[in-house]
Order: C-alpha cells, then structure tokens, then sequence
C-alpha cells in the first residue's frame, strides 16, 4: 500500500546552526518541499544581510534536495517601514517571540501592546507580511497558552488584513480562537498531535518529550487533532522540531523541545490513517499552508508505503521523537 | 540567633533498603525523633516477620542516634481480623497505595470500595489502626488528586472513628477537605511548600523536582503553606523524602520524588522565619502529630543557628533538593 504526499511542507521548523544545522537540516530537505526556518538564533537573524547569510549556510546542506527553505526574522524594534518595505521580498514572515519564554528569545520586547509596536503590525499589514506568534503570558504553565487569546483577539480586530500565525497552539481554545477571526490561522506541531501533560510528567519524567508549549490535557489533545483531521483551512501543518543533544535533555536542566524532522510524514500518515482521514492530510501538510501563504509549489512527490520504520535510537547525538518505537509507514526512496 | 525544635518528627519518610538505606537513614535519625517510615519496598513490607526485619536493619544503621522507626505496613487484602489485631502493636499506620501510581505499588488492589477493603477498614477502626493513604485517580495528572476527593468523604463519613491521613497533599481543595472531617488529617511535604508545577516544567525542564503527586499551582501551594504555618492541628509534617541516584534522575526516563532529609530542619525554619510563624514550627514538625497518632515523646532537642548552610552537591549519588543553594540556617552539632 503506498500514499503520495504532493509538496509537503514543515511551516515551523528549527535548524540551528553551524554543526547541529549539519546534523539536521536533511531531514527536513530530503521529506519537504519547502519550510519556514525559524529565526531564533543566538543571536538572532534580525536583518536582511543576516537573512541572507542563513539562507546560504542552509542551501549549502539542503542544495541536493529539491528543496527551499523560506526565511522569516526575528520581529524587533527596528523593524521601520523602510527595513519593512525591503524585508518584504526576502521573508515570508516575521516571527514573534515573548521575553524569555523561549530559546534565544531574551531579544524580544516584552510589551506586545506598546505603540512602537502596533506601528510595525500595521506596516506588516500594508505590505502583507505574516506575522507568526509564539506568545504566552506568565501565568501558570497551563494557562499560559489560554491567558494570552484576549491579546490576539485585540490584534486580530485592530488589524484584520493582517495575517496572524498562532505557532504551535496546544490548547481548544485556541481551536476555537482561530475559527472566530478571519485573519487568524494557526500551526500544529506533531509531537501535539500525539502527546499530553499525562505523557511528560506521569509514571516517569519524559525530557524528551518536554517540550515549549507544554502538552496539555486531553481534551486539547482532542481539539487539536479534531481540526488537522478534518478539512479545516485554518490550520498548517509546523513541526516546530528542533534539536538539542541528548546531554542537554537527559541532565539535571532539560532543555524544551522534540525533535520530529526525519519521522514527521510518516507518523503523520499513520495517525490520519488511523483515524480514517487520509484524505485529508494533503490539506493539513501541504495546501492549506499554500493558501494561506500564497506559495508557488516547485513539484515534489514524496512517496510512503506501508512498511514498519524503526526510529532510530538517535540521529548524530539527538535522540529522536518515538525513538525506538515502529511505524507502520516508511518514506520510499 | 538560635531555634530549639523538641522531637521534631517526619511522619512519612522512605528509607529503602540495603545500600540506599545505609546512604539515606542516619540523615533522618540524627535530626528527628522519630520518623514514620514507608513499606514500599520490592516487595513490599507486609508482613509482621518482614516489618521485625526491616526495622532490625534501619535500627542497626541509626542505633548511634536517638531515634525511633515508627513502622507501617503495606495494605493488602490479606489484612485479616487476627492479622490486623497481631500487627497493631507493631505498626503506627497502614499504607495504602493506589494501583500502579507510585514505586513499587503494583502489589495493591485497585478497588478502594471493594466488600473487603472496607472490611479492613472497619477492623482498622475497631483496633484504633490509623490508615495512611496516597492516592490519586487516573485522570489528567492535575487532576488526579482533587478527583479522589469523592473516596475520601465516603471513607470519612463511613468510618468516623477511623483515622485517615491523607499523605503529602497537594491541592487547595484537600485543605479544606481536611477541615470538613475530624478524621481526616493530612502530611505536607518540604517540597510541595516551596515549589509549583512552573518550577518543574517551566524554562527548563527540573526533573530533581520532579515528584508525586506532582507539584501543583500557586494557589494550591499558598494554601498549603497557610495552612502549615497556622496552629491548624489537623496536618503534619511528613517529608516523603525519597532517593534516586542520580543516573535515575538525570535520564530518558527519569523517577519521581525529591530528597530533602538532610535539609527539612534548616529550610522549614527559614520558611516558617520567612513568614513571621516561628512560633507556630513545634506544632507543624512535631506537637500535632504527637497528638494525631497518640505517639510517646522521648525527649530529643535539635537546635538551629542562623548561620548559612551551603546544601551539597550530592549526598553520596544523591541529588538533594536545593543542591548548591544556601540555607540561613544551619543544624547545631
């Protein structure tokens, strides 16, 4: 039994840098089409020539693949209609990152609501940049996620041509957020799909499987499966893979995080499969993202069949999503 | 500056056995009393012959100090009338653990309302047997503990003369449900007064703070900490200080549960310091429990001086809570 996927694309994906970039941009070239290469690094890519400098050392690992990597900046102060104007050919989206809630994010302004700010978002709006969000407030972990909607319900009612890419969600309330705001879209993480608080914190402490935002319960488990499964053109399939080495996930200080890249189609077809919506798939990793992005495919067939894959105990030093465990489905070369 | 505590008691501590035992023990009987000591070893202690040995061996380890292992044994089905009326003289409580929740729990029964656990439960009644429990429902982990609420009023209301403690509680609504019945009483651990879930799970990953039940929120921990800085008598001090090497804690799959015996004295007066109650320390580390479990003081005094005390790295493999941070007090010897 085979399934063909057309053009997939990761909307939200991590490669680092320099040797671990070496280790894990491949994985992602060799499976998808193209990705959204999130700028977080340290520091970091705040500018056009940083951009373009990234973008290279990532053509350099990904050039054998079919494959293209689009480029978004870390949103900062600077960003004037002059930079804005000049960005807009060059990034797909502008990512924005909370104060100190993520890897490398110490960069970022913590007031979202501050006038210098609103005067960016509406910039983004004139010239129709995205703007993808991972925000949480700082409450109780749990809440963190939910606590934040009346601060996208405000922007996305103050700048309703502006496209807002709620990165990640994790939460049913954010499943019902976007489905009430035109200019509202969000990604979906794989390991969100598979995993709850249950699953990190429960007879055992899972750091692999910690991740930012933290799982949370069933019921937006649910949710957010609920909405990937179904024909939603709200939502894009975003990994949000990102690696660390095994020594800084199995320490006395985990690092967030899962890394999904080399597994992500094939779990992904084995999940819709599962839950009798194959056909929907091709929506949730490929198309709706080409909507709501307006992106050009290049053509790329990724070809599954159903044949165990065992995922591997670790990629370089990374141990991986699922590691050790079977698939039902492999990626035919 | 100096605080004198008279029989400070740990009314839940974990010894283990053997090699742990000899690393863990001598740090509760040099600064306590007596401690109340878990039977959830593999297997577990539930016999009379099994809990002689077992206290043989703590005693050969703490027989230097002046110090008493009070005795528990593990509930079981097998917990007949003649058996319960042999055991009373040699235990001061019966632990119950829920099926699967906790190290080495797998030996129980999984129906808490089945005919013969409320037999037991009214034999333990009538020989005036207090009955510790941990537990916690299977539902989503933060809810585990608030969802065995419903049990606890059953049992309350059904054996009015039997004691019930409910063991390192962790919600604000086991507060007050221990307010509600005057069989009902309560231990709280060190650590559950110091730390939320945020601290486990938040920038990154904790797993030395990793505990069950699981840490839960801030209002849950303020209503702990009100309620053991009071004169309230219905709740004690019980540390559920427990050892894992380090290998265990600082892995892919890593254990529950915190180490603080070296510590409790030194951090609980600096808490209790902390926030103007003092005065109200004998009565959390020692008094009430006297009271509770009717127990026979043999007039052990340790004394504090405010004087900072720099918590080890490690007690042998063991990583204490608040490794390398500094206490303003510190024991007298």
């Amino acid at each position: 039994m085979k399934f063909v996927i057309k053009n997939p694309l990761d909307m939200h994906i991590h490669f680092r840098d320099n040797q671990m970039m070496q280790a894990v941009a491949s994985h992602t070239s060799h499976n998808f089409s193209w990705a959204l290469v999130m700028p977080n690094l340290i520091p970091p890519i705040k500018t056009i020539k940083d951009l373009k400098e990234y973008k290279e050392r990532i053509e350099k690992i990904t050039k054998k693949d079919n494959f293209t990597p689009y480029m978004t900046v870390f949103f900062s102060e600077d960003l004037n209609y002059t930079i804005l104007k000049e960005l807009k050919s060059y990034v797909k989206s502008i990512k924005l990152y909370p104060d100190w809630i993520t890897t490398n994010s110490k960069w970022w302004v913590s007031d979202i609501l501050s006038e210098k700010t609103l005067e960016i978002f509406s910039n983004m709006e004139k010239f129709e940049i995205p703007l993808s969000i991972h925000w949480e407030t700082n409450d109780f972990v749990i809440d963190r996620e939910k606590n934040f909607i009346p601060i996208y319900e405000k922007l996305a009612q103050k700048f309703p041509k502006l496209k807002i890419i709620m990165e990640h969600i994790t939460t049913k309330e954010s499943v019902d957020l976007i489905q009430k705001y035109d200019n509202l879209y969000a990604t979906i993480t794989l390991h969100h799909l598979y995993i709850t608080l249950d699953d990190v914190v429960w007879w055992m402490l899972e750091p692999h499987l910690f991740c930012k935002p933290i799982a949370k319960r069933p019921k937006d488990k649910e949710a957010l499966l609920n909405i990937a499964l179904t024909w939603n053109k709200k939502v894009m399939f975003g990994s949000d893979s990102a690696p660390h080495p095994k020594n800084k996930k199995e320490c006395s200080h985990c690092s967030a995080w899962v890394f999904t890249a080399p597994i992500i189609l094939q779990l992904l077809v084995e999940l819709f499969e599962k839950n009798n919506s194959l056909d929907n798939l091709q929506k949730f990793i490929s198309n709706n993202a080409i909507n709501i992005y307006k992106l050009n495919p290049n053509d790329k067939i990724i070809i599954l069949e159903k044949k165990d894959f065992i995922v591997p105990k670790k990629y370089s030093d990374i141990v991986p999503f699922k590691a050790w465990e079977t698939i039902s489905w492999s990626i035919k070369n």
